[in-house]
């Protein structure tokens, strides 16, 4: 497998990940526009007051906000506030705490433990949480069912729909867990299902949300929001102790409260899903590939010739392929990405398809097989 | 005592600390100039690379970098790659480490003791730290002496010479212990001394310094440097395990970068060092205050009449006090801070002191025996 | 599911476990004979050495050995000395260490992950730790494979065979892998085996062994046994800090020496199989009955008609059921299982079963389908 | 300085530690007791459940009770009960938990950190704790005070009066920490101080104690007595987690159960203390040898004669020397200290005293000044 650092960067668009991105252009402006005298350090400036009271607006109810840099320490920290030591976090197979964050879950807890639950498409099987939700409770040889975390929208870009959340909601209520959500595309969710944040979070049981920025044209900074704002104390001390905690906050709020401003956050999700349905609709249109699942944020997983990711590659394009299965390429579009973008892949891709033999186009589903 | 948080930002100039200024405009431009296309995420930047050239040439030397967002992470990153469970980190008494990361060298080491070394001014005695490196080696009940660290400027703005850095580097190798600076105030205390970058740390027995930029004039960046390269493997696990590996590394490169270019890191530091003896030659010729020590860097402190520090605070002046004893006050200047800044507060205090009685003016010497 | 403490003391023989019986004699007068003048703390007593000592011999080759009282802090200090933080330890789903010891892997190495490898019998699969052995090795956002775990006996009752160790053992050494084994039931696995301790662990590539004692006649004593030596002073460490150094260490290998003499170790092993070995004959000829799987040592699956098992629960007789599968019941023999308590059973279950309808009988294989 | 594992088993009776004695008969003789039949394990057994009765009916109260090995694990659990990571656990400087358990507390706690507070004769000073407990609570930079720990009888030999227990209780009900007792000599304080267990802890503000037992005539057994009752669920989980529970639980319970019949326990602390007094008579009346504090317990300091430490070491009597400062001794009896014992060892230094030049006798008070 290809190292995830080793990707060169393409002349042509690159459809990696929505973090090679930059920023937008308002975020940047934001940075420059805090920096003028002087400001409380560690987050009693102005910036971090406006974050947590947009917040409270946006979610319509009191919440307490802890802002630290990255995704991961969003999650990691947010996790060990809601399981102690000895419990274990259910979470599924292909999340991200459970591949992609090098054991931080696990480190910022104190070595609790992530118990896989199975669904389809990256979510959790509700019937399947309601089994491992009940399991060895009590027992003193086995960690304790104590916090569910679902990504929302999910590793594969499909969603939980509101119906789902309430209904693994339900199930931590009435098992005495706590839920946790990992916002990283937080807004490309929101947007797709056309709710508000309240619905999609605490009105479905959700305590603590990792309302994600940096996906989605922020340089580097996320929200912790609680709606239990009891957890906030800890929560604090917590942050400072991870070394999350920055002097010069003001640096980190002007980011959120800039992207929580004039619908920012809400017109990059658009843009970016509006890409990726762009993308399906094309990629649909041309032999020989096959878009997997409904794609309805702004990641797709398709299978590919062979020879067409090989030629994509050759001219430039940025793709991940071959990590999820022979054949299987994963592609992200970000609010940064333009329908021009998107239409020189489709254009390439058509071209090159069209000029393979039935053998080469069958490759697909060759992989498949293998 | 007075919550730390809960200064309020003054009118009148601030000298709480080096964390309440904002960052230099190059390292805005920067962020700016950097957000342009798209760029490997996770370190693979061409920003990170051109760091990593740059701090080598700095200290002459092949060095590996690690970039994280605050001191705290640095340090306490280093300090576990220092350290095993069972080790102990000889500090200072009064050292950040040891005060003022609410256990984040506990948290990153898995547990690990900091064993506090007294000395003068807030630096370790190098007798004394003799003694402590071998107390109870190999004594299966004590954690045992591994690593010793040494804040350079110091919490109190006091120097380590070349000499006192190289003798605590000699014991450190003679009794097998890693050494780490913690380097928050790097740039005040080099060009306070007037040595090299390599002088200051390695050719003295420094393993890992903890290389500041935020409190001179960064946003939020700071760089772990190993003089031991194999270190970097295991850290850069440590890193993204506490969720300080950035997606967008390029935000963080970009600062940095812009930090080592033209001698601006140096330039800040001058003018934060000249600002404070500027106010020390001030403060020295008003009556009833009291210049602590010799300060070096840009940090003072010193003994003030009560009714002074009462007036100050009442005309919107910013400064902490009371913290380290009666009538004690921290001054700190920063890049940010100007002439004007400095003269406008030796101007009111004189005034102020004019205007106080006899006996007002020696509650600074009463607060010293209380 | 029942509380597994809830079972309640069986006037007939029960078969939960190996640790529901007491110690062999000789292990008691042990611990009466010991307990005569003074002794070293801490491991400096006699008694320590002459269990190293025989250790060695048994072994063949230099071993370092340090005396716990559980089976848990074996398993968890020696994973701790094999697997960073970072790191993780590859083991079979449904391995004691994943299962049944409440994550204290997880707390001794300061949270590293538990992977699972699936396979056959609760054996890892060698070609399936092949791939689990390179998968994602180097990427910083994923825990690194570190060390592998194998139970001899596993958990079923199943046996690696030497074979079979020696394909993990060189899987181990080629991807740079730590491998420990699980010991709890060596003595069982080894005495079924027919082969030395030396082939059965280090000749196979094992580096740790969690040598049990306490399932196999011991109140409470396990012994780590290191093949590699230089992990001895390291984890003289970490036993102190997890509180398993005994102060009156005397009582503690006391018990080990007795253990490892006069065979009393391998004759109180050959005794629990030897009684399984009669049980499944027995078992076998029972009509209803459904022995699962070939069972080597002292521990048998099979699935008894739900009848059947109601009605040996009536009378008194001690096993577990249900928890495995719908009808599977699990049987435990120990040093202790007297023939006569296995035809006991036999007899009663032959008598049971005679009384049956046709109905009653399906009932395994009902369960079975559900 | 000495290892202390490294000192000699004497001919001569010794008096390095209440470690080096045996097990009272009595409870050698229950453990064979108990090795009868099946029992159920992980302390479902009867020996455990009548550990529990008699202790609350000591106590005069409810109690929970966990039953461990070790006076570390009881401690470092207990503290892990009482303490966040994120607090601190305000104990002497020179308890044991501060010095002699490698850091046992700050692994289990997850990283707490344990802040000394002083006061003479190894115990903490109320009003050193008042102002240590009010110190930074609510600053997010520093570890908050949790817990405060005190040893009774002190690592000195020292005793806290009721008074002075209430003291401090009272400082941690209106500062809200919880109250530990490390007890590994509970008895021998109990017996001097002539109250009741229920006065000594509960009745003067403390939640949990360290009930040991092993420092007075048990082989290996501590019990973790919880007066707050709710922490026993979480202690749980801790102490499976930490390879504390027992699975023939009844071996540990056997030895407190007999340890608390028929006053074995205050026995075997009356003559421990009775030959520390009938020790420190006798040593008073020698010239040169300078008994330190008024011992109530079972454990003197002394400062001897260089020549007189020699000259006894050579004939081969035990006793720790010169860690405490030069020419200081320890001596510390055990219910196994007999007057004989005594008795020798104050007539060869009698006579050895005898011998000694006015040089050689001044040789104690040298070493003061040193």
């Amino acid at each position: 497998m290809a190292n995830r650092n080793q990707a060169s960067p393409a002349k042509k668009p690159a459809f990696w990940s929505d973090n090679i991105a930059g920023a937008s252009p308002e975020i940047i402006e934001a940075l420059a526009a805090c920096n003028f005298g002087q400001a409380r350090p560690y987050g009693a400036d102005e910036g971090t007051a406006s974050v947590e009271r947009k917040l409270s607006e946006l979610f319509e109810r009191e919440v307490s906000v802890l802002l630290v840099p990255t995704g991961t320490a969003a999650n990691a920290l947010s996790l060990a506030a809601l399981t102690p030591p000895w419990g274990s976090v259910l979470c599924h197979r292909d999340s991200h705490v459970n591949n992609d964050e090098c054991g931080a879950p696990e480190f910022f807890t104190g070595g609790a433990k992530l118990v896989a639950v199975d669904g389809a498409a990256a979510k959790i099987d509700v019937d399947a949480l309601r089994i491992a939700a009940r399991t060895k409770v009590g027992d003193v040889h086995t960690v304790q069912p104590s916090c569910v975390t679902i990504t929302q929208a999910t590793e594969v870009g499909s969603l939980y729909s509101l119906d789902e959340i309430r209904a693994i909601g339900e199930v931590c209520r009435s098992s005495k867990l706590r839920l946790h959500m990992d916002g990283s595309r937080f807004a490309n969710a929101l947007v797709a299902l056309g709710c508000t944040p309240a619905e999609m979070t605490w009105k479905a049981g959700v305590d603590v949300v990792s309302f994600g920025a940096t996906k989605n044209g922020v340089p580097a900074a996320e929200a912790i929001v609680c709606f239990d704002t009891a957890l906030a104390g800890e929560l604090a001390f917590r942050r400072k102790r991870a070394g999350h905690l920055f002097s010069k906050m003001r640096f980190l709020s002007a980011q959120i409260d800039a992207y929580l401003s004039d619908d920012l956050w809400l017109r990059n999700a658009r843009q970016a899903n509006a890409m990726t349905a762009r993308l399906v609709q094309g990629l649909k249109a041309i032999p020989g590939i096959d878009v997997q699942g409904e794609p309805q944020a702004n990641i797709i997983f398709c299978r590919f010739p062979r020879a067409l990711i090989e030629a994509l590659l050759a001219e430039g394009f940025g793709l991940y392929h071959d990590r999820w299965g022979p054949g299987v390429v994963r592609l992200v579009t970000s609010f940064a990405t333009t329908a021009d973008d998107v239409d020189l892949l489709l254009e390439r891709a058509r071209h090159i398809v069209g000029g393979l033999s039935k053998d080469d186009l069958g490759s697909a589903n060759e992989g498949h097989t293998a």
